[in-house]
């Protein structure tokens, strides 16, 4: 949000948990943008965004539960399709749904037979609660903060995006802390990639949970997110 | 080395430093290739390859000083300007001289107008040294020992690699250790990549030396190696 808007000349100004990593706030100023922390919960993010946009005409722009991000979202799963044609299985992580609505949509639309597959940590698994009952299913702020993964500590998938994943995704599987950090050392030491929690945790899956994924020659893991903190790396590392 | 012996079922016997990395000792081991530990000084090295060559009949793959090695190194050379034909500049680490042999032949032979620069930590500079003097100078192990850029502490180049870099590069320019410890914070931060300190040594020439570059609008920096000790990249980050 913050490049997009620099790469506009425009204002952004982003409601952020008070809690979301130090690297992440930084870099969000650094790239011009204005922070408004408020505590951990989405609705407390989203009323605080209402208000502002109500008293200064600015426009919302929603994370997850919206057409246009999940259309915007479509793109990562076209280029899946364009870059590894004979993709079998995606899996993608899943937060708040946005990225895994916008991805399966464009992946299934195109080419039915490909499965996708969500991840999410087991300490934040509302959409595999969701998607397993067939209803919503919210969590408290204080149960979702409880995963390393802080970008995917959303209580709920939106109403948009649970009805993309029920009619989109094949299925959704959790993952382990100790398997997301696994999953960010692999990433580490080969490819030399630096992965947050969020991104690390559909690598995670395929890296941990082989056996929980339909069989298949060719999988993609969909990487997203590399802020970490400065000591997390080496912590992990060195286990 | 072992990766390439592995693919080609054959046995390799690698004669390594003992102070190198752990991380470079594990890594090759864990390839299935065999480890020799000897001294720090380059020409123990050389000394015990041809040991064990005369007494087991194993064939010698020398690290830079031949011509097999540097006509191998050449197709980054013919990489570079194919993925990116509109590069003026190329910055190249130096060590004992093999990769910047093969690429600068590569390139001044495709394209003369390319500019290519030898990139040396000022703790290991001997080829800045060479180049300048017109003779190939030569440290101690000791001397080339300080820069925790273990990748680049060899003594100096080899006359193979001294003829091609004074037929085809243009100069050669040295960093500091926190010029190469800030680029490797800068690869971590963005693009999300692990470099060790041999590795980060052009990107180091390219973000702190600009003024001795030739001016350009598109500089291309070789970024090779990316086996850093667990604890290594967050102290770097904490900095």
């Amino acid at each position: 949000m913050a490049y997009a808007a620099r790469a506009l000349h425009t204002k952004a100004i982003i409601v952020m948990p008070g809690n979301a990593p130090a690297i992440k706030l930084e870099a969000t100023a650094a790239l011009g943008a204005e922070i408004v922390k408020v505590g951990p919960s989405s609705q407390e993010r989203q009323l605080k965004a209402e208000e502002l946009a109500a008293r200064h005409g600015y426009a919302i722009v929603p994370p997850y539960n919206d057409e246009k991000i999940i259309a915007g979202q479509g793109t990562m799963g076209l280029e899946i399709l364009e870059q590894l044609p004979q993709v079998e299985v995606v899996l993608v992580p899943v937060g708040g749904g946005g990225m895994i609505s916008g991805t399966a949509a464009a992946i299934k639309l195109t080419n039915p037979a490909v499965k996708v597959i969500g991840v999410e940590p087991a300490l934040a698994a509302d959409a595999q609660a969701s998607f397993r009952s067939g209803k919503l299913v919210q969590l408290t702020a204080e149960e979702v903060t409880r995963t390393v993964a802080d970008g995917l500590r959303t209580q709920s998938i939106g109403e948009l995006n649970f009805e993309h994943v029920r009619a989109f995704v094949d299925d959704i599987i959790t993952v382990t802390e100790d398997e997301i950090r696994m999953a960010m050392v692999q990433l580490a030491n080969n490819p030399k990639t630096v992965a947050e929690p969020s991104g690390a945790v559909a690598v995670a899956g395929f890296l941990s949970r082989a056996q929980e994924l339909p069989q298949a020659r060719i999988y993609a893991a969909v990487l997203s997110g590399g802020n970490i903190e400065p000591t997390m790396l080496s912590e992990l590392r060195s286990r």
